[in-house]
């Protein structure tokens, strides 16, 4: 019998980070594919699209008026799934049934004014703009008394459920610190009281020393797939100081968290030289008003395509009763990744 | 202000079987959507098909013939994401990289000979031959020294990412116990800890108590959209006796199974009047060799249909990096599923 090795056999992966494992398949790219294949089509934008809710100067269902817009622009969700004027309430009987209002703020942030580009073909000024208001917004609805938990994300490409092509992100505010982050709020403070370090900067610190993992990096931010990746092409992208969170960061880090954002979509969409759908978003400290010293910001890229633009791995029956899987390993990403040029594939 | 209600009013509900907790926005149905929508037009499918692999007396691609099966009928995955020939090896470097290798066995498991037909439109004695079949594989596999945890499982529908519609199962049989079913294995434990009592069955009891939560029964199961449901008509298959394990189960107690499973996939076929998807499974006792008292199997179901036939709810951006949520209370959708007829709309 040949020796195992990480590349053909089956095995399993532990994430430090939240304490989970992962199932990876690597033999598994072999077997055919007779199931659903998205559409690609991806029809010409126009710059602005009179229908277009988030283009500059449109109006909402809700009747305002979006205004003449040039850089990033934000506003509050029209049907935010977390309000704060709801009345507060709990349930607690017995083992079974345990519910409490939940209080927050839904927005919604446009990257740009143009319908028809991405955050790939902007340009790192451009982007540097959203960073900027991700920061503002961290730092205001993060300082409401009610607020513990700021979640920054972006759902790309209709395959990952957003509703509308224009550029755009979303900011979800809330009481309580969810389920993921929450996870991780415990492994790191774990870490930190055994090792009065930061676990993500020990972790980046070693993908840095063996380099097989690594996609990029700037002056003050690394590309990496981390070694539990659990999508296909998932990546992360870390910081090489300590960052806590956005509010600690000085205007020469923005631009380089910036630059990172643009550098591994471009890569993503050049892998199958399409517009690449993921779900994005920001791990960072808790707005609970306590210090953080365990935490440090990190972005964290879930893209669903495996095989080619139209076919995406399916995180169904297995990875939803039992255990996440996935069928290529982070090292054969990062190679397909690494190998694509650093211009965006349209220019 | 209004009093705080669970139907109108954002808030979080806890799972006593896992520990996590869910978002819940029931105000959230009233948002438009602009999204992907999936395509149901439903092909005339053939009894038989020449180029389908799981058909009987057909060839896979491995050059096997499938025999010409007239009920149930398992085979070995051709192309399984976990294998028993692998050698073992280990990685334990740090804090960081843990790795081990894992063995298993991955089977196919064909409901029906007839290509056209699903479980909502078999009758009870053929889908009896399917748990029975199921009863015999969670058996031998798990009496595999190597197996310890046997994943039953079906993903219904192309959106589930199902690659042959010819209607069958799978089943993952594992050294390790996976990432939910630990989470139960541990919840259970304590709980039996605690009261010397089994979790699933107090819970059962109470919701019969409760009633509102309640689809249907009959004389040994239950069908329930469990109070912390996260899918939009999310529901469980529990016992009303304890029954760790397929390998406890009588034949009146199988065919009743067989019957309640049954039962729900006509409730959810009718409510859009389409073949409903959903990934399914079994959760029960891991054959690790011990006795597990605190252990009652029941069958879970996730189908991602939302508001209609083509709108399903996608869990993207906040769900994958922060928590799971939803868009109607559980209760509201017991209404809607209860309100079905009781015959297959094609009938
Ligand atoms: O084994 P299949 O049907 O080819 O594959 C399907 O089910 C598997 C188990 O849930 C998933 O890992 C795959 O992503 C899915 O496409
Ligand atoms: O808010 P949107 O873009 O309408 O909705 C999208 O993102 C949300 C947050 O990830 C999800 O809950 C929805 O299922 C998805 O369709």
């Amino acid at each position: 019998m040949t020796d195992f090795n990480f590349e053909d056999h089956s095995h399993r992966r532990y994430n430090p980070f939240t304490g989970d494992w992962l199932q990876v398949s690597p033999h598994r790219g072999k077997r055919p594919w007779q199931g659903q294949e998205e559409d690609t089509a991806e029809a010409q934008k126009p710059a602005y699209d009179e229908k277009c809710y988030l283009c500059p100067g449109n109006t909402r269902i809700n009747g305002e008026k979006n205004p003449d817009y040039t850089g990033a622009y934000v506003f509050q969700n029209d049907f935010g799934a977390l309000t704060s004027d709801i009345p507060q309430g709990e349930m607690s009987e017995g083992e079974f049934f345990r519910a409490k209002s939940e209080r927050g703020i839904c927005k919604v942030i446009c990257f740009s004014p143009r319908h028809d580009l991405t955050i790939p073909e902007l340009d790192v000024q451009a982007i540097t703009k959203v960073v900027e208001l991700w920061k503002k917004e961290y730092q205001e609805l993060g300082g409401k008394d009610f607020i513990n938990h700021v979640q920054i994300f972006e759902n790309k490409g209709s395959v990952m459920g957003c509703s509308n092509p224009h550029p755009h992100g979303q900011i979800w505010a809330q009481e309580s610190i969810p389920v993921e982050p929450a996870k991780k709020q415990v492994k790191f403070g774990e870490y930190y009281q055994k090792y009065g370090r930061s676990m993500v900067l020990d972790y980046v610190y070693e993908e840095l020393k063996k380099g097989e993992r690594i996609l990029f990096e700037n002056d003050y931010f690394v590309g990496l797939v981390p070694f539990w990746a659990v999508w296909p092409f998932e990546a992360m992208i870390a910081p090489k100081t300590h960052i806590a969170s956005l509010s600690e960061m000085d205007a020469a880090q923005m631009e380089a968290l910036a630059d990172a954002y643009r550098q591994l979509a471009i890569m993503y969409d050049n892998v199958f030289k399409v517009s690449f759908p993921y779900s994005a978003g920001i791990h960072q400290a808790p707005t609970d008003g306590q210090n953080h010293p365990e935490w440090d910001l990190h972005m964290v890229f879930y893209p669903p395509l495996l095989r080619s633009a139209t076919v995406k791995k399916f995180m169904v029956g297995y990875e939803m009763l039992a255990n996440p899987q996935r069928d290529i390993t982070a090292e054969s990403a990062v190679k397909i990744l690494k190998s694509q040029p650093k211009e965006h594939y349209k220019v």
